[in-house]
């Protein structure tokens, strides 16, 4: 251990460098900016380590760099990303967002804790392990893909075609962090979506709101639809939806138990006076983590400025969000949500479905996630709290329970990350505490 | 008839120049264009009719006309305005909307159809009576407004500091005409109306979507709440309200069987398979005319561009608009929505009023009426089509029914005038047969 933390000691200003170079480098997914050069930075970068690295192309979008290097029993599985947001709005940053600026003790620029920071220091911590302990304990795998923040659309084909090459016996995934209270969290999990779109239409234009008493209102349509999918107290109420959702058992009671809840707190930040239903403590959390959601996240529909128009809208649509536990797959919510609208006459609203995601959750006994607490244990000095999964989703399925391979979250982030937001920035000592927690990790996983 | 019929033929060129000289002036009410010149365009003309004109200032608005003229025993009122709307989109015309033109027997101007081709046709026709006939057989009260298309908001206060200046046995209102059969319509009434907008508050900004399982959507508390206010069937369910509305009596059920209602064309027209709850004919009409209507006309919440976002917003906003059979007014709407939305667990939803206007009905044997009817069957060689009310609201209720006078209207419009719409027009043969219908109107309601 002495040796590894002299080497990061005597190599700080040179891995902070190269966390700079990484964040120079524009690489928007979503307006297709600097995506190659990103791919060659991380190439080159996973070959010095000596690893074997490979570039695969997919149909109209950037490459994905896979790597392998090292030997053991064990093979831990990296999944990160190369890709960022789009950094609007500039004028709110600080410092220009890819000109990586410290200040403070933080490291400020586009992709430094989404996820540019989390992928280097995860590098820089095998090299320092080869450098300062030896070789590697354990085989390790990469795969840092150019399409996460634009819904990964090609992963799970890219998965699909190489099930061989990326078995492994866990997965870490790609961030994580600190809470409010300054605790490591590890997350076993993300939720699955199904993104849907309702749309209802009426006459073929719109027309004098006189007319309502005859013409069918395509919003009125909605509304009656989206009353019987769910109710006021929160009860989704899709035919047959619930039956799908399985409360946790005992032990996953027990993890929730031990998951510190700060709901005053939360309830002031988002200046609401009480959670839905009333929840508090564990029975909140309970309902954030382990039920599903069917949210409307946008409602269009006739005249929608300011002001007052007498009109009879010919379109409405909803955008609806479902957040997926085990079980409910995209596939099977849109198909019980088109029997349900069947069955209570809502044949004629039309479902545009949009994007999917699989839940996945990874077991507390698996050997990563013990591996994970030992090593946060040792680097942080504490026991870390334990999400049975993150309340979000995420493109975790493919490469996880879909290759049989549990996955756990677990980063260098902190609250005031500001991730997908202006003035994104790390903290300089999380950095390298999480450099030696990817050492920890890849010693206990890989030797135990 | 023939010496009145020989004058319109000498002057016909003069009329049409004097109706384009109106056109020409813009006088745009929401956009505070020309309003006062054209005020005074109204007075000039009225005056050399010999009426004695008033012009009656309104606070922060253009002037009201208000003219009188003629002797007799019964006084007729007669509303029209002055104003308006905007002419955009500007690229649609054909021939500019200020520069009137004549093309094939029509007449193009904004304001052709709405309202000042109906001013002029009724002056001329006064004028030509005068001159032709001799003294006018009864005493007319003009009321000339400014602000009609922006929902006449000062009209109520000047009835209600004028009352006794106002009184008359009988009113004609500012429009009507011909329908796609050519025949000629009366209506006898208004509904009136009361726009709401309603509106829920969730977080204090927009958060992640993955914290709708314990943060309150708004637009979920507004689909709710909406499905309280109307069923499936097009039932209005707010407590109380079908309370205040009458059915049709028999008389009135024997106008509904009078008019002809083309429902297969309609349909076609707008481009949908049904009426609402499959009615048809004169029940359809039923529900059309003495039925109020609770519309959403606008419904906006969260994220509304193409695409998905996976967003929980913090506000969602419903615009409202009440069509009102007589009883309903748009006190009472707001009074017993507040209370059922309380009653039903919605006191968080605000509600925010905006335009009201009261119904205006006339008995169908009021001497005005029976005036209109005898006029239009002496001018037209038909019985004309009566509507007990338009199912559109105005302002008619503060100078008709606030102060016991009976209203009709009546035109020289078409279903081809496009109204509120880019190459407005009227027919000239339209045009000249309205001055007539105006000249029968004035003998019979003044000599029986």
């Amino acid at each position: 251990m002495e040796q590894f933390n002299i080497y990061i000691k005597n190599n700080a200003e040179r891995f902070i460098e190269e966390l700079k170079e990484f964040c120079r480098q524009p690489s928007i997914s979503t307006q297709n900016v600097g995506l190659e050069e990103m791919a060659e930075l991380v190439r080159a970068r996973l070959e010095r380590l000596g690893a074997e690295v490979r570039l695969i192309p997919v149909d109209d979008g950037p490459p994905l760099v896979f790597a392998e290097l090292g030997q053991g029993e064990r093979t831990l599985l990296i999944y990160n990303h190369y890709d960022v947001q789009p950094p609007d709005p500039l004028e709110e940053w600080e410092s220009p967002p890819f000109e990586p600026t410290i200040r403070e003790g933080k490291f400020y620029a586009r992709g430094a804790a989404d996820n540019k920071g989390n992928l280097v220091a995860r590098i820089q911590a095998i090299e320092a392990y080869q450098a300062a302990v030896g070789e590697l304990p354990l085989r390790i795998k990469f795969v840092v893909e150019g399409e996460e923040e634009t819904g990964s659309p090609h992963l799970a084909q890219f998965v699909q075609e190489n099930r061989d090459f990326l078995a492994a016996d866990g997965c870490l995934w790609e961030s994580g962090g600190k809470d409010e209270a300054e605790r490591f969290v590890l997350y076993l999990g993300l939720k699955g979506i199904a993104y849907l779109e309702l749309r209802a239409r009426g006459a073929k234009s719109d027309l004098h709101s006189s007319l309502a008493t005859i013409v069918p209102n395509p919003a009125w349509r909605l509304v009656w639809a989206l009353s019987t999918l769910k109710d006021k107290d929160d009860h989704i109420t899709i035919d047959g939806f619930m039956d799908h959702v399985a409360e946790p058992t005992p032990a996953e009671m027990n993890m929730l138990e031990a998951i510190p809840f700060e709901e005053e707190k939360i309830k002031e930040n988002f200046g609401i006076p009480a959670f839905i239903r009333g929840l508090s403590g564990v029975e909140a959390l309970k309902k954030h983590l382990y039920e599903p959601t069917c949210t409307i996240c946008g409602f269009k529909s006739g005249y929608i400025e300011e002001g007052s128009k007498t009109v009879l809208p010919s379109t409405a649509t909803v955008k609806l969000d479902f957040r997926l536990v085990p079980n409910l797959t995209p596939e099977l919510v849109e198909r019980l949500l088109r029997q349900h609208l069947d069955r209570w006459g809502f044949e004629d609203i039309e479902i545009i479905a949009g994007v999917g995601e699989h839940s996945a959750r990874a077991p507390l006994d698996a050997p990563i996630v013990q591996a994970a607490i030992a090593a946060a244990e040792a680097v942080y000095g504490h026991k870390p709290v334990i999400y049975p999964t993150m309340a979000g989703s995420g493109p975790m399925y493919p490469l996880s329970e879909a290759l049989g391979i549990p996955a756990v979250l677990a980063g260098i982030g902190y609250p005031g990350a500001n991730v997908h937001a202006p003035n994104e920035n790390i903290r300089l000592a999380d950095y390298f505490e999480g450099i030696r927690f990817i050492r920890e990790l890849m010693r206990r996983f890989g030797e135990e």
